[in-house]
């Protein structure tokens, strides 16, 4: 296909009709429920949200596409970066993106979020971001093996460099430096791509899609894997504990929650993210030796998931 | 008493334990659990934390007096402002405050903060802050109207401006910009404190330890009256939304929570106001007519909470 904002937010659409259509299928109860809005200055999105199924408590495949007048920040970045091209005031952009966070009921299955967008400026400015990372309540070496293995694959099939890359960028992206702990697994983060030293946009461009198609095969392997583990209260607690610390991330770095929240999008959408139940407890300690300590110190920048 | 750093903090730790033993006394089962910690760059605290209580589920009464190079941006500030006294890299600052945030069991209890503290720069500078705010999951305008009529009651002591000037301020302050809540009915809020036009350095501070006496009273009568309330499973679903917002407050605006997470401080103190559990429903619609939309539509700035 032309690659035109039009055909890319098409594109996105089918993307989250086939997302949802295989998250119901494996999670054999829940159903997505659809809102639509729009956006006053421009566009609006297409929510999917399913509530309370067999697998997933709260889970959310989110369309979008909004446009309206450059938000000043990047006007700001372009002016200092490029040769002028007309009056920044008249500067206008569209974005569009998918964006999925998945809270499973059981503490056994993993949370899971992906995201992939893309952005452009009437100045002829346009890039790919995107990416996909893992919170398992308990780290399984296996799953976390699987998980980076399968997004290496998606990553060397476009450019050898791309995997160790977008691994790091993850890791120092899903940090939650109050708490000296990743978010999770990581995964792989990417932003601003476009042509690069490696590829040109139609190939980068190719690699994203291959981002957004490579989620639902792995979230499905894991839900199918854990969905019937069998879990206690204790480990019930933990996911509430783990849960808290999504929420710390996403309210306290996430840069997508954060730039939402002050250009006054839709908060529902943006606040999907928020799992249906999280907890504190004061200076809560993990046992030792227990598999919540084994856990916790995995949660650390650099590791090598593939080869443990 | 002589109005110095030592003398402060030490009035500030009786304080603490004065409303530490009010609460554990109507609490009737929960016991206070003290922790006391260092700060490597100077200082320390004592906090002292209930959970699982009979009336509190979980609640945090801490003291702390930290010290050290006064951090950047108020070193900034200042030379902007006052003459120099000193090269700014050598300035010096000390802190001394008591924080509490109760999170009570029964969604009938309302949510209590309160904060008074003290602030020195090796310039000379010096400045008393403080406040209290009420967080009801469900509005009881007798009960909003007696919770400011005891605040006005402090200010009103002291100068007669000061009610309306510092309700006005938590109006500001405890506000939910991306929800367009205020977080509860609000109470009284101030910053930077010294002499004013009105009151000199000494008036203000016993203003300022008003404020601080005020607090057991007042939330020892709000936990005696509704202690006992009974209550349903929607209401406590309820109690986990508020509880959401009050997440969402701390972690998105609170002042004293990101400067506290940034500057590296004791995250278990700073995070202490967080609820043991709170939740997110996606786009969850209050029913027509019903107690929860009554307190939703009360969520507003400029509310006249005494003459209702």
């Amino acid at each position: 296909m032309e690659i035109t904002k039009e055909s890319i937010s098409e594109w996105l659409k089918q993307l989250q009709d086939s997302i949802c259509l295989s998250l119901e299928a494996e999670d054999e109860l829940g159903k997505f429920k659809e809102d639509t809005w729009t956006r006053p200055e421009g566009g609006g999105g297409r929510s999917r949200v399913i509530e309370n199924g067999n697998v997933i408590e709260k889970g959310g495949v989110m369309f979008s596409a909004v446009s309206g007048k450059t938000p000043d920040f990047l006007v700001k970045e372009k002016e200092h970066s490029l040769p002028a091209q007309g009056s920044a005031t008249e500067s206008t952009f569209f974005a569009t993106g998918v964006s999925i966070v998945i809270h499973p009921k059981s503490p056994m299955v993993p949370i899971i979020h992906m995201n992939i967008r893309y952005f452009e400026m009437s100045n002829g400015t346009k890039w790919l971001g995107g990416g996909i990372d893992l919170t398992p309540h308990y780290i399984v070496d296996e799953d976390a093996s699987f998980f980076h293995q399968r997004l290496k694959e998606v990553c060397d099939k476009h450019h050898f460099s791309y995997y160790s890359q977008f691994k790091t960028w993850a890791d120092d992206y899903f940090y939650i430096t109050h708490r000296k702990e990743t978010r999770g697994i990581g995964g792989i983060f990417f932003d601003r791509l476009n042509h690069n030293e490696h590829l040109n946009f139609e190939e980068n461009f190719a690699f994203w899609q291959d981002v957004g198609k490579a989620f639902a095969p792995i979230y499905v392997s894991l839900m199918n894997k854990h969905k019937s583990d069998a879990f206690n209260d204790q480990q019930k607690q933990w996911q509430l504990l783990r849960r808290g610390r999504y929420v710390e991330f996403n309210l306290v770095y996430d840069k997508g929650t954060k730039f939402g929240l002050e250009t006054n999008g839709r908060v529902e959408s943006i606040l999907m993210s928020l799992p249906a139940t999280a907890g504190w407890l004061y200076n809560f300690q993990v046992a030792e030796g227990s598999e919540e300590q084994k856990t916790l110190l995995k949660l650390k920048k650099g590791q090598n998931w593939i080869h443990e």
